[in-house]
């Protein structure tokens, strides 16, 4: 943030709030706080408050929740196909920092989530290797672990941006399948000396014990052995049980639906398997007709989410607010314009920039009255630069339903009324 | 971790692991994986998952709980003097990585906790201020915000450890009023800008909306101003109501009831306010007599989480894990000794190693099933070392009962069995 934008920052919100009132000396000598209740029963001074609870509960005054994906009446919602294909987003307009409370995970689920006894859960390593071996549980759980912040991001978020028409939809809509977590587990690579990996093996297969029996098939290169995980936990607790409890792959930068959940079994092999989920799904059709296989990482991708889609602003003083993020690495920048793409700030990013992981942006804005069109758009320290939405469709055409991460564009009307649009 | 663990670490654990199954043929000509089980109802690849849900729950398998502290039957457990002067531990044995649950965040309640409307609830900031004015929720919230991950520890976090007789306890009994969250809020500074801070204004009064009115005197060095926050969020969504929903000061690495929860006022004023939680409370009463107030910073600490106390273990490979914090800044450096301390070894720090926040550790280890005693000791940026019990009470007496951060020691008997002791 350079000196003016911090100057703007710390003096001038305040002159654009249009709730703070000041305090006279006469307002000062009654109760200033819950002073407009009669009832002492309202007053939480005036009460005992309540005990300790084991295992806490949000406030009953919270009530932000996953969404179907596609809005409502969308046919991607819960209902249509359930429980067979169905997921929920996370409510980024909601949300603050880069931790994503386990609860409003995203969901992706390709036969709903299974109810699964830890203590008979088991996970089978063979194929291509010395030593076919069976885990428990507490077997990984006792073996060297790891934790690391990292985003998942489900391939098919922000599908409905593909289509002609621009959607009136939320962020949370929109682009409400990406999610940041602390994982902890076990390395791949810790497991796979021990079970010894036979010559050739180049491939693995890692399969899920939903009943969808969702199965991948995971390429061996150094960045997997050096990346990829077990997991057991998640946000310090055992996985939750739409994160695939007890034990799920975690392959970070990755398309989320090779991260396999409830995993149940992983086979080393010479090539990939070819499963029905790489072959009859999750192939991206190019505009010539052929398909793209195993595009797996997630390029890099920003949203702001606030103000954004379906959101009423006043003019005044407003913190744009956003998340960046890449699935090759850390984010260096994320830029801010608020004309449509014609002059572009630098935004503030918190610390620490973790790599393939959720960063959160920020920027101080004063919204005059009038239209604007706010965007943002992230660097990845590949260099690589998101991509205009334009630049995106040249190129991928619009018979791919995947890996969508160009520039999103909200229109700010006049009325306040902030609109997802085409820029 | 030096080559040498990192060679132990990988090619020795399975050895040592007494649950591990190696596979044979025929094992793996029948399905491996839930191959027990007769019932189909109970292979969950065979029927249907559940549905997502809104705001989702952990596995009903998993029961980690909160404790009242001091341990069952103690009389610092809840119902002693509940809801007034009541505590909830954290389970640290249980906890992965470095972020607690919101769930699982340890409490401590002066007078339960109050049910508050966040559409009610006013913060006023006034005193020696140029202008004193009342905020809502919608103000905070839309001015420029920041997150951070931070501890909080509770002042009488480990307080039986003061006792002659080191109790049977668990590390979550003993050592867990302490938690990591991502907070969310503004800066105390921006707050106080907008105000106008008159001169001669070096305190602050910070009072909470609970039923025992809970304020605190805040000195406004250069190093709170800095890093103080009011916060209202964590961990992603809104402040849980035990940690103060839905305003609370947060003043990373200073004791935990300073930061004080459902914040209502702030007072700016030239001197120490005397409240009754500075006199009659919270005070450290030395040896000779005096007692030293505003002993507000937590310094540097350590503890293994596991192997730890009341835990049994068997012969053969454990990872040792722990967590460090200070409030001073960085954890430096973690050291184990598994000799009660005659030698100790560099533990792993997992990265981002960050101020003022839990830092987890770990240290593989192999016990060959004689006793041994466990300890940690950490090291902060400025050079403090973590003390041995001996030497902090030789300085502190055993007249406090607040601020104890000396070594623990962890004694594994021959049966496996881990007690805590005085070593």
């Amino acid at each position: 943030m350079n000196e003016e934008v911090q100057n703007m920052n710390r003096r001038t919100f305040l002159q654009q709030s249009v709730s703070l009132m000041a305090v006279g000396a006469a307002a000062l000598a009654v109760p200033p706080v819950h002073a407009e209740k009669s009832e002492t029963a309202m007053d939480p001074m005036r009460v005992p408050g309540a005990l300790p609870r084991p295992y806490g509960e949000r406030s009953p005054f919270e009530t932000q929740q996953r969404l179907g994906a596609g809005g409502p009446g969308s046919p991607h919602g819960w209902g249509a196909n359930a429980p067979n294909n169905i997921n929920s987003t996370t409510p980024l307009q909601d949300l603050h920092g880069i931790v994503t409370p386990s609860a409003l995970h995203f969901e992706r689920h390709h036969n709903g989530v299974p109810a699964i006894d830890t203590a008979r859960h088991r996970l089978l390593v063979h194929g291509l290797v010395d030593r076919p071996m069976i885990f428990t549980l507490g077997d990984l759980e006792r073996v060297p672990a790891v934790s690391r912040l990292a985003f998942l991001e489900c391939s098919g978020n922000s599908w409905d941006c593909w289509f002609d028409k621009a959607a009136d939809f939320s962020v949370q809509e929109l682009h409400g399948l990406t999610s940041t977590s602390e994982w902890t587990g076990v390395k791949l690579s810790t497991l796979l000396e021990t079970v010894g990996v036979q010559g050739g093996a180049s491939w693995m297969l890692a399969e899920g014990s939903d009943a969808a029996g969702l199965d991948r098939s995971v390429p061996l290169t150094n960045e997997v052995l050096n990346d990829a995980m077990i997991c057991y936990g998640q946000n310090g607790e055992a996985l939750r049980p739409e994160q695939g409890y007890p034990l799920r792959l975690l392959l970070p930068g990755f398309e989320g639906n090779i991260n396999v959940k409830w995993l149940r079994r992983l086979k080393l092999g010479n090539a990939p398997f070819m499963t029905r989920w790489e072959t009859a799904k999750y192939t991206d059709l190019m505009p010539d007709g052929k398909a793209y296989q195993f595009s797996l990482v997630m390029e890099a991708k920003s949203v702001i989410t606030s103000p954004s889609g379906r959101q009423q602003i006043h003019p005044g003083f407003h913190e744009i607010r956003g998340l960046a993020w890449s699935g090759r690495g850390r984010v260096t920048r994320a830029e801010v314009s608020v004309d449509g793409g014609r002059s572009w700030q630098l935004a503030h990013l918190q610390e620490p920039v973790l790599p393939r992981c959720h960063t959160r942006f920020r920027l101080p804005w004063r919204w005059n009255g009038q239209e604007a069109i706010l965007q943002s758009r992230c660097t990845d320290e590949t260099g690589y630069v998101q991509p205009t939405r334009q630049d995106l469709v040249k190129v991928r055409g619009t018979n791919s339903v995947y890996h969508y991460n160009a520039i999103q564009s909200w229109r700010v009307e006049r009325d306040g009324q902030v609109r997802n649009i085409y820029a």
